[in-house]
């Protein structure tokens, strides 16, 4: 690919980019598109409403970024939790590591592999892009220490930015943990296999286990009912609601601090207590007539300390470990109910069967991959459609045929597929693998260089524009006719954009001492990124599922995954070029980073998968002194209940991050018990319902905004 | 390889078998021989002294053989603990499956092998052994669907009877569990990386920590002293010993119950009763001198329950991973002092040490046995050497040559090293491993048999002639004129014979429809090795270190391994005889196979690793029940002594099975006190060091022998 078919890309994407974030800008101010643009500021309530004819509101503005580029970490922290400051750490890591590569790379390499061989240079946009990779290097060539030299940088300093990283996202995991006080979850076992006994109920053998075995620490237990039998008691209560709503029409759900026990609508009537109390009844004896029948083996068993928890949770506890199975709990509004009815024996076998079609789905797509990957050749283009002749031999054709449109094609037909997988099929034989690998990634340097205009900043520009909430916005709002602004909150999508983060990082480092063209174009994507992403997180997305920081293990894995893939192609590449004294001082480079690798998985490690004592017993310690426990033991119970205790409507408020709500336990005990239990309620989801709530509560009280949040709102 | 080089390479090792067991059973019966045929039962006190001149004694005998078969599971459990046993199960196991997979390819697959191509066959004697191989059939013959049906019938009694040996071999661990109940291991921690503190010493911090902690279950602490300081202490006491004993020539090492506490000697005189108080108390003034500068950071920390200990062992401790690590500890006699010293953060990196030295000793085998492999080929071998062409012609040695020379070589080069490297070198495409395997092993099918004959069948004649003990014996007794019987007790060497029995098991598998004429070899190889062993394990091996059946786990999933490739080389061989259909059948086998040995690793391997909870909670409250409890925790702290109190001799007692000993717990308060005591004591090793016993205590008083070894006496 010529230089200035790459430019063409380039600048293609960037005018595309351009003008979608100018467009962003201007979107973002019309009032109609506040529930796809401040989804998470409205579920918070915290988005100024703009006057509709202020006319400034057209003008493209960079207020975001500035605003984005501003907000500190703490802040971030206080509004989205702990993973959203472990994802743009993600980001802030590579582009400082990328800052790092690109300077070494071009200031160094990139010299080195444009003069390797004696041979009149053409004007630079004339060039080949291969002329810069190390391809141009003649064999044998005595510049190869700068390559090996330059790996030696870049190892080193990712290595160095991954372990004070790793340290500091450990201790913030541990301060996640000790902040956290009141957790339910941490005073929660999740027990599943409960052997079963044709004389007693489950929850009798349960009890009968923990008393016996546990009975300096058992508090209580809460058993999992079949999800039949709780979906026809909601079924039945909502049936009733509404035939009473149809009798009082007066009686509206209107927002209030009153929960409804059964409808999920919110009541401030005293006629509608009396049906919740009516309600009560009637699922005693629903329950107490099918309980027998219908529990399941699974149970959420609560402890009187956290410590002790966590020791039930770790330990074997029977001598078949396929019963009795524990694990800590998850929170309570994390509980997917319907997947707990899955008997334990049938989960291993489950667990493999999604392995082995995510394997299979994998491979199915290396077909096409290989076909488009074709496409950047143009001889092999024309040879499989010789039509294309006469077209291709015009230049700009040529140009953005190469430049642009395999990785088109490529990202519309395989959105979904981590495109690692391209690299899969060039391997046949296993010694060869540095060999085949260091051939093949230059040939492909062009065409992952326009993958990432492609993927990485056209997706950062969708990312922002949000497409599709957008048109649904629109046509909802044409075809409804409704008022109501009703939209959809989103949570970050994690799964696809550490993902993708981490392909980048792949692109970069295998790239960086082989075609460190690339290099430049990258930096822009991730500091691109890093404001994008900040602006969505703090705008658009609510943080319901808090993992505490663990993806941070996955993301410092893969990187020394690419480090080591890097190692291994410049190995074969210095082979290739017959060079042994690089080949040499590369091998120490692999063990090296293998080494630190095993140290990191030591010394980290271990804390983003256990709870370590010191800390719960310290807090344990911290609550019996304040004389906390029993007030926590009692609300154990009610907040792992299967059915919905508390209305859908208000759970939502509950994704706004917990610091934002009053701490439970800082109120005073007579009023703190109503509020508390309040509190500790919004967390009990609607019994594990993916679906997400779909109208704005705008009327929502602004005691539910912490000084952080109200400090941005006032700033926005 | 022809029928008759094979039957000549199987008849001249059944002569050596023969000769070399006739020989052992009139060695045995030699006074002189004792020690190094009876170790075990000397060490034990139960060998029978023959009268010299009964002349019987230069008699061939098949005695050993039928006593060893007649010896039952539960008198080998008694008599040798649960890893001997174990270990005959893998050999009953092994014949098992062998003799099922002989019976089906013999009788089914060997026929559709032989008659595979429409030839004039030869007389069989005649006939070339790849005759029976796969490699005869045609391609795209249609009687493959034998050998698929074949590989269903073997991998589902291998599966069968490996779930059956799991299950009943859990069952014996529990057991064993639950029988060892006055264990000083199971209240036992051990605390290595104790944080360093510039105020105050190990031993102050790490009491610290659990006095704040673990208030409630801990009991103290014994603090690993650096090894300096204790082997200073010794060698004093030792050199004191000596003085005193050039003093009082009288006061000999003659065996009784009470031990010295520095010697090692056994003494019955009150004036060596005072040296020994005289020297606990210098020892107090020394230690007290350099306790605070030659502390170890680690500690074998003391419970008051096993639960305790097993929930402090199982839990992260600390925020800092590589603080505070915690391990149940080993048993007394387990310890090894010596790498205690080691700090704990130089640990990973001696253990990745250790596995690159040994991946990089096996490759380096590699060559050499290239080499080897070239010599089963006649044209490779003449081509090689010139000069043997015309002594290569000769039939007789022809016969010898390929068929025994190979593996005597290769034997005697690698006796260390398991010769499944061999395979690894044939390897180069990930693609092609299947065919590749398959044209691979059926032409060495002629090698792997004749390896069975020399590796297998002499070894096992070997073991039980044990020439280097016997020649050791003798030398002795030539250079020392000694009268003493002195000998050295070995333990059985389960690190090279469960790997050969593996090895065996998997050129079982891999060659049973492939070239199945090995099976019958093998068949008496295993059968041998059943008798052998176990004659072995009751008359030479002590049982010293005793893992509680983990190495069962190791077998099974070597197993499942061999299976799996077993049937990936038979994959690959209906590839080549473009068998779609036998293919076809085969992946679902893979699959099935693949999916049982993750049943088994969620059913019954966490055993293997982690203690049940609820087992070890039923014995706590047994113990407590009983009033057991105090007196077990007055004991943890001597017998977990860096300085041993109990002398080197008697500590040889406790290498017979604990059952033989009077159980502690059933004694009188009283006398229990001091006989239990006695008994730990046993246990506690001479500082760890490595080196046997080498006198004969034949006075050994006949209280220590349990009624079954009485038995096994009597009989004998």
């Amino acid at each position: 690919m010529e230089i200035s078919a790459l430019l063409t890309s380039a600048g293609i994407n960037i005018s595309i980019c351009i003008v979608l974030l100018s467009l962003y800008s201007i979107l973002r101010k019309q009032p109609a598109n506040y529930c796809v643009y401040f989804g998470r500021r409205l579920v918070c309530g915290g988005a100024r409403r703009y006057d509709p004819f202020w006319y400034e509101r057209f003008v493209p503005s960079p207020s975001w970024l500035v605003k984005a580029w501003e907000t500190s970490e703490d802040e971030l922290l206080a509004a989205a939790g702990l993973d959203a400051v472990v994802f743009l750490r993600m980001v802030i890591f590579s582009i400082r590591i990328f800052f790092i590569t690109a300077v070494v790379c071009i200031a160094f390499v990139l010299p080195v592999n444009y003069y390797g061989q004696p041979k009149v240079h053409k004007e630079i946009h004339l060039e080949s892009s291969e002329v810069f990779t190390i391809e141009n290097l003649k064999e044998g060539s005595k510049w190869l220490w700068v390559h090996c030299l330059a790996l030696y940088i870049i190892t080193s300093a990712a290595c160095l930015l991954l372990y004070f990283e790793y340290r500091t996202i450990a201790k913030m995991r541990l301060g996640h943990i000790t902040g956290s006080a009141s957790k339910p979850s941490q005073f929660t076992v999740l027990i599943r296999a409960i052997p079963w006994s044709p004389d007693q109920s489950y929850s009798d053998t349960l009890s009968k286990y923990f008393t016996n075995y546990y009975s300096s620490s058992y508090v209580s237990h809460q058993m999992v009912y079949h999800n039949g039998i709780i979906q026809r008691l909601l079924l039945d209560a909502e049936r009733m609601c509404q035939s009473l709503k149809h009798v009082a029409p007066e009686i509206n759900c209107k927002p209030s601090l009153t929960p409804c026990t059964f409808c999920g609508g919110l009541t401030a009537t005293n006629s509608f207590h009396i049906l919740s109390n009516e309600g009560d009844s009637v699922k005693g004896m629903e329950i107490g007539e099918f309980a027998h029948f219908q529990e399941r083996p699974a149970a959420f068993v609560f402890f009187k300390t956290r410590y002790d928890a966590l020791v039930v949770s770790e330990v074997l506890q029977s001598s078949n470990p396929m019963l009795w199975v524990t694990d800590l709990a998850p929170e309570p509004h994390d509980v997917y109910w319907r997947n707990l009815n899955i008997p334990y024996r049938q989960l291993w076998i489950r667990r493999i069967a999604t392995l082995v079609g995510a394997v299979a789905f994998m491979f199915v797509f290396l077909i096409p991959v290989t076909f488009i990957q074709g496409l950047t050749q143009l001889q092999q283009l024309s040879h499989a459609f010789p039509f294309l002749r006469g077209i291709l031999k015009e230049k700009f054709i040529n140009q953005v045929i190469t430049g642009y449109l395999p990785s088109v094609i490529l990202i519309l037909f395989f959105y979904a597929v981590p495109p690692l997988m391209m690299q899969l099929n060039v391997f046949s034989s296993v010694r060869d693998i540095p060999a085949q690998l260091a051939r093949a990634v230059p040939t492909q340097a062009g065409f992952f260089t326009t993958y990432c205009f492609t993927s990485g900043w056209a997706s950062l520009a969708c990312e922002i524009m949000q497409p599709m909430a957008l048109i649904w916005n629109l046509v909802a709002k044409a075809v409804s006719k409704n008022k109501d602004e009703s939209y959809e909150t989103l949570r970050f999508p994690y799964h696809t954009e550490i993902p993708r983060l981490l392909l980048f990082g792949l692109l970069g480092f295998t790239n960086s001492v082989i075609a460190p063209l690339i290099l430049p174009f990258l930096l822009i994507y991730f500091f691109l990124a890093y404001l994008i992403y900040k602006n969505q997180i703090l705008n658009v997305y609510i943080t319901k599922y808090e993992s505490g920081g663990q993806y941070w293990p996955i993301f410092h894995n893969t990187t020394i995954f690419s480090l080591l893939l890097t190692q291994i192609i410049a190995l074969g590449f210095f082979g290739l070029k017959l060079s042994t004294v690089a080949s040499g001082f590369t091998i120490p480079l692999i063990l090296l980073t293998l080494l630190f690798s095993e140290y990191c998985r030591h010394r980290f490690a271990p804390i983003f998968h256990k709870h370590p004592a010191q800390v719960l017993l310290d807090m344990d310690r911290a609550d019996e002194m304040a004389g906390k426990m029993e007030e926590l033991h009692k609300k154990l119970h009610n907040v792992y209940s299967q059915i919905p205790l508390h209305s859908q409507k208000s759970s939502s408020k509950g994704e706004c991050s917990t610091q934002e709500l009053p701490d439970p336990e800082k109120l005073k005990p007579e009023e703190g018990d109503a509020i508390a239990k309040e509190l500790w309620g919004y967390q009990g989801n609607e019994s594990g319902q993916e679906h997400e709530d779909k109208s704005c509560p705008s009327a929502s009280s602004p005691e539910h905004r912490t000084p952080t949040m109200i400090e941005l709102h006032k700033r926005s």
